[in-house]
């Protein structure tokens, strides 16, 4: 039962989808750093609603508002307090979830747990919106992360039936990083865009969604970071990224892939090239016995389809004990996976900040 | 740099391949409990090595030794120690490592973090024979879980083309699990063994290595268990799981098949049955928002191919920086999936006590 | 550098004096408490400034504002998250602190530590402005301690010369606990008020501050609570008194008066007294092995004096690295220990709660 | 209930006084570390009981067997474990316990917290013999502070009525800290030292036992180390000194001496002396606001008279719940004063290696 995460760097999330404000606190940032607000601006964009055809019509602007940890736009060493609040609220639409559980929410098990206390008004505590404040960690954490020549960036590889190209793993650079996060539809190869458009448009005119897969990356990461047994780059990163609602898997390099493959196919040979060691190829995705290789960090999210769909559902109502159909009505989003590009992203950067400083 | 996991129960693990001993030290286990040491020497074994025709030729015995925490054979509520030796050590083998690493394995990012410290004999503290202590750890928090009616069990459903079926979510029991993990090669369907150890002869046989997939699953956990935001249950367990060298990908349920469905399709239903709520499907692995649902938890891990292979690879003298072929002799498995199962219901044995007491 | 506290129920502490707000985040409290918002209050206003004409003139309503973790009155299990704005900010008193560190106060090693970067405005972050998240933090504990029939309550011991009587150790209830906390300056002699405020008087016309002694006691702990080795009650009560400003000193029960007693005097021995177990007298302070023993727990807290005084201090320029003498001008206390008590309770009722969840 | 400590550097203790073996594992050293272990030794002998006719007649050689983290000599970066065989071991001795629990011991609580399933053979896990592993690990941190300057040294302050003069807090050098450490009964002024024998001999005599005061240094500390808030060196240090048992006092600087002074005659001014800022006075103990100052760090503890003791005391039956009368026979400390203070030095430079890191 805990809403704070990270070693080094602490980070604090609270709020509620339909309360007040949702914000987070970040503990143990150094001290000095200029961070550009027009940046954090930009990252909380990508993920906002309302931002494209794609996404939920309900608009929220997102807007960070500072309440601690900066002194003349600089990081003093204290912790950076933020709160957002939450314009757009309208409670009405989700009146009967207290009582019908929302299949493959989080409503039944929050219920269970919390003995009925949370607040279900639009999923609580355990909304999507409260994935804003780790994008505003995140693009934070990016800025420090370029200080020192590191980019992270995501694109989706697939959604339904429609895939995008994969990164190849041996060949990103920051080039190509910061083309993908520009895009408000980030693919690698933006041909892909209007199939996957219509594969989502397909299942929002059948009042349902749809889920999909992100892949992510990050360059620049020297070799000898993260930790060995409990410590690996991919338990800290997998912890974080399964904290995303809807993430139902994580792969590294090849991942899965990985099944039906032989040592001899797969296996990252070593070169000398310039005087400096590198890798051959690229399929552990950047880390071998949980530390970084110096290769890019090249990692896969599963994203399963938004539970909120209008078709009617099987559930059963908490009070009575009755068999119950439900049909949701509201905003929502057809297929998530878009707006969890920058999500991923975030978590991304945050455990990277958090293994490096 | 940590190699102590956990919250409530804190496992330290230590030791090197080729050193003296290995073993772990487990912090918070609640007093008064009987070990069942048969039990425990059972679930070693099915780790150990030697044990099987498809596994390495190095044998060890494996024999855990408990020096406290322990009195008339029940848990005294202080820290349980326990250390194996490492009878069985051919360090010969390994000489050659020190200079020019072993591609796909830690060598090089050991190498990078330790400046050369690092005990590289075996692997040293990277080796999977540190995966021992995790599996006495995990026996022992199997027998906890049992006391309230918990099992944990898994089985091999992929060794490269060759698949085992799937569990079926929806009708996995305690009875199922106890066959599955007293087979010493687990497979749901045993008519599918010999086609895998042919599978894995084949890649023996040419000196090479194939990968695979463990499915696990844990029945009997109530509603209501594992935290939201940053402490879900898929958190800790993948952060567990990830911990385990060659596991590559963690996914829960459907996980990466849920990027070409849509919802009306996987969502989980309710319903009432005997006057309690249940699940009408469980493509959701029994975590919801974090937390069970009462259904059977289901993942899946993706392990890559014992990188060690004799064949040629391709890598560089850290000392000369130049280029050179190596190839790996000695006793290695030409597929670590079977000797991982265990070590896969042992993680997730672990975190469910750690979440559950 | 971390402002996050506690193991079950984490607390993260943000803010600077002078800044726009300062608050904090509880994570981890049990759903469905109903909180009293006129006890939070009665309590926020026992530390807050201008109550007193002992304390600082500076007024400051330290009125919590909640943004997360409420419905209905109630605790949903989310994070608690509450701000409190500063109103009453000058900080053109502070101005000279930037070059000529305060003798005796942060100024000078968070300059080091931050390089200058931290908010020095008032303190910045570590002001006793913020202790006031403490306070309230504790101020939610001490009522759902309540519900267990468990009391915090201290009083001033020593100022200067002056001393009010200890607690009687073995004769401790919540009625005495309950009187003194309702005190304006609690003291378990009102007699002694006279004196102690005359003392504080003298200090105050000299420009000058003093230090004291905080005794605190808890009722209602039963046996067994608290860890052993090193999760003592001690080191997790200790931790948490070290702090708050200006405390440099903590003991428990008889504390540093052990040291010139032997055993047979001041052992506590135990009888049976109605079928129970009790203890015979009470100098371990309720706490044998680091787990409490069912008799309440007493402890003592040592206060310095305020730093900042308006006589002339030997001091440096930090830019010219010249000598200085620094004269501090602003609203001081004269003597924290009045104010600080509250906070001594906060802490004590913040680690009870955590240890007994 | 947990017996890790630690953020970087994590330790993890095990053992029963009376069972096999205690021992630890220290997690996170780094690589690279020449251990001198004849230094080590000389440590633990220091504490090792049987030593000086002051002591118990109980003969241990603690001979500390290292099983891992160790090659050539040099810390590999993985965890440091570490055995000492309990060799010297006579049950018989405390066979009453079981039933009737010593005064002020922590039988009584650790019976109610374990259900009575503690090993209770010479005080279990929570015998002070559990400090061996600690003064062990301290032996380690020494070393590594040693080669960043810094000197930790500890000297008996006061055993009941006698007393050695106080460090002169603004003249201690890493030559004082090292003539102390090697006096095999550690005073300032040696002269004391036949008071000091005499005031333990007569306690001896009486089958009775007295307490003291223990006073630790440590010069070489840069100004800047420590955290604020939760994180004070004083939070770190104090947490980790009540981990020793008996310990039931913490103070820094003037710690409880504050208390009747006033901010002019005890804050610490600044001055530039050859061109860097040093303090005028160190009262503070060379912490503020939690952080160093550069100055040397002073601390006092107060220990408690050993508890066990030949005279009868009141104690109860824990079967029958009758009252009953307690002599302790076997081998006991009539002060445990002299051999607490290496434990002291362990714990301070524990907490500073882990905070220095």
């Amino acid at each position: 039962m805990s809403s704070v995460t990270g070693n080094k760097i602490k980070i604090s999330v609270f709020g509620e989808s339909h309360g007040e404000a949702i914000g987070c606190v970040i503990d143990g940032l150094p001290a000095g750093y200029e961070i550009d607000f027009e940046k954090i601006k930009k990252e909380m964009k990508r993920r906002a609603p309302g931002n494209d055809i794609a996404s939920t019509p309900r608009k929220e602007k997102d807007e960070p508002h500072i309440i601690s940890g900066l002194l003349g736009g600089k990081t003093t060493g204290a912790p950076l307090a933020m709160i957002i609040e939450n314009t757009n609220v309208k409670s009405g639409d989700y009146e009967n979830v207290m009582t019908v559980p929302r299949p493959s929410h989080s409503d039944y098990t929050a219920y269970v747990k919390y003995g009925g206390n949370n607040d279900i008004r639009g999923g609580g505590h355990f909304s999507g919106r409260l994935t804003a404040p780790l994008v505003f960690a995140g693009a934070v954490a990016k800025q420090l992360l370029e200080t020192r020549g590191i980019y992270v960036g995501a694109h989706i590889k697939k959604i339904g039936a429609v895939n995008d190209e994969a990164f190849d793993y041996n060949n990103i650079d920051k080039y190509q990083l910061c083309e993908i996060t520009s895009k408000a539809f980030p693919l690698i190869n933006s041909e892909n865009e209007v199939k996957m458009r219509s594969e989502i448009e397909k299942y929002r005119c059948e009042g349902d969604s749809v889920g999909g897969v992100i892949e992510c990356a990050a360059v620049g990461i020297p070799a000898g970071i993260g930790g060995n047994m409990f410590d690996t780059l991919e338990s800290s990163l997998s912890s974080l990224l399964f904290a995303i609602p809807a993430v139902k898997g994580v792969e590294f390099g090849l991942g899965f892939g990985f099944a039906s493959k032989c040592a001899s196919d797969v296996n990252d040979g070593y070169e000398v090239k310039d005087g400096k060691i590198s890798l051959l190829s690229n399929n552990n995705g950047g880390i071998l016995g949980g530390i970084s290789n110096g290769a890019p960090i090249v990692l896969s999210v599963a994203i399963k389809p938004t539970p909120s769909i209008s078709k009617p559902q099987k559930s059963v109502n908490l009070k009575t004990l009755e068999n119950e159909t439900i049909e949701i009505k509201g905003r929502h989003d057809p297929c998530i996976v878009p707006r969890a590009v920058p999500v991923v992203e975030a978590a991304v950067a945050t455990v990277l900040l958090d293994s490096i400083i």
